[in-house]
């Protein structure tokens, strides 16, 4: 049993639905005196003022992160050389980075870059919701989900102790918070989490397309499976850009597995094989059971969307 | 406005999640005097019976249909040519036979082919969930969800008088009625319900599938999206067979079109193209809020998962 990590100043970098989530949590279990936001959009940060997310906050890293002693990078992944480079001259020594991208290689990078004197320790809280911005936050968005730190090759006092502040914070909001290497997490959140984007924003854009199937027709029978797929692919535009751009070798890996499985369903409709889609098709139960059994999702019908 | 249906004796053939369901309906709307179910797995009919869905049943069509003035058919599709061969003989006089087929070209096709004594008029109600069974159903299921109706191109007063009869049912349960042509049904059905659930079932298949990525790496880090899709793969496999065997032409026509739009996508990645990337994904958040508009969506962030 450690003791529970507590911040004097937090400074969160990017005042979105998961900066905002962690700054909400943070708070609501005293793990931080004051909490700083920092965002390019002075709106954004007005708004999380105003809602209280924030205790105060700036459109400039350089300033903001004075006096921190934990920095939250929460912007999007493509972001992060920017981010980086204002810290490295600006972040005071010793404080504890973290961000929450759903990408670790081109983090992981960007981190091992930055001087000795400053502890990045990339993680990757696996939660989320489709939508975006400060009011979308909320405090208990980590609880009992899965938070992934990938740790840089560093083997002094100051960056292993950053490492358990780091395991200390996520724990601290009801995280279960897993060690891993870099390359494996790129690879594991390709198909948990970015093939499924991918799949559902690719699949929104598809069916709006055929011409016959008028607009109103694919939104009137979406409850018919449709509708599943919407939830994802209205998540953020700009969020996702970036976790292609940056996992682009991952993607592809399992993206052409997905197509080759696809190939193989095509051609047993083609074929009119109707046990290889009963036997293909059984596979989906056992693993949502599965999934529920984990705590990793809820056991209600239809997402619980039906009156009983 | 019409003066609301009522039937003496609703036969129930197939009673499973959509079966039970319509019996539930029918009874809390008191549209019925007596529901007796077919099915040809006697537990199932001893389960529906003991949890009070049918006041009677048991295992053979012909037995079951006497006096019957509606025949509800909630079979998988795949069973309605053999369902059909044995009402031509059995089945009452001016009895309505509706059915509630995702597919309803080979369903028209069966009906068609009924003598002209019987009424026949192709239902699909759109609306189900990941469930099966009798005890799955729910008497709400089909309230502010589109029932399609496919009627047959018989104008003879007594089928008219059928087809009004089975959109005055469907009314009386909560759905909103469609009227439609059987190739466009197909088509429209195969974009927003067809094929989503073959994604779906490929997604979990070819996720479960990559030897580096353990299954329970799987299972633990589905937050991230994946879980999304395991809900309606979790859907009965020997109906969703029978729908992809049935449905063939316009599934492949759907699925050649989302495979050329995936192809798309994956060349915008592997040049790292993020313009295109961003404008495909920015789609999604339009047609979410188009459905949580309709009325086909609940307005929930994260389908209700959390708590706030």
């Amino acid at each position: 049993m450690t003791e529970q990590v507590k911040f004097d100043r937090v400074v969160i970098v990017g005042v979105g639905l998961i900066g905002s989530s962690l700054a909400r949590a943070v708070r609501e279990r005293k793990l931080a005196d004051e909490i700083i936001g920092v965002d390019r959009d002075a709106d954004v940060i007005a708004r999380a003022k105003k809602i209280g997310v924030i205790d105060d906050g700036g459109t400039t890293i350089e300033k903001g992160v004075k006096g921190a002693d934990l920095i939250v990078l929460s912007t999007p992944v493509g972001a992060i050389n920017e981010v980086c480079e204002a810290l490295s001259s600006s972040a005071p020594d010793d404080v504890l980075i973290i961000d929450v991208g759903s990408v670790k290689g081109s983090v992981a990078k960007a981190a091992a870059a930055l001087p000795d004197r400053l502890h990045f320790v990339p993680c990757h809280p696996v939660a989320g919701t489709e939508q975006s911005g400060p009011e979308a936050g909320f405090a208990s968005l980590f609880e009992d989900r899965w938070c992934i730190l990938t740790p840089l090759a560093r083997e002094d006092a100051a960056y292993q102790a950053a490492v358990k502040k780091a395991e200390s914070l996520w724990i601290g909001i009801g995280a279960l918070v897993e060690v891993m290497d870099v390359q494996h997490h790129d690879l594991a959140l390709a198909v948990t989490s970015h093939l499924p984007h991918l799949i559902a924003f690719t699949l929104v854009g598809a069916a709006d397309d055929v011409e016959s199937v008028a607009h109103g027709e694919v939104i009137k029978y979406s409850a018919g499976g449709f509708r599943d797929f919407t939830r994802i692919a209205a998540s953020d535009p700009i969020m996702w850009r970036d976790v292609f751009l940056s996992n682009k070798d991952a993607v592809l890996e399992v993206l052409g597995r997905f197509s080759e499985e696809l190939a193989v369903m095509q051609r047993a409709i083609r074929w009119g094989d109707g046990k290889a889609l009963e036997d293909a098709f059984a596979r989906g139960r056992s693993l949502r059971r599965a999934i529920v059994d984990a705590g990793q999702e809820k056991d209600v019908p239809n997402f619980g969307r039906d009156k009983e």
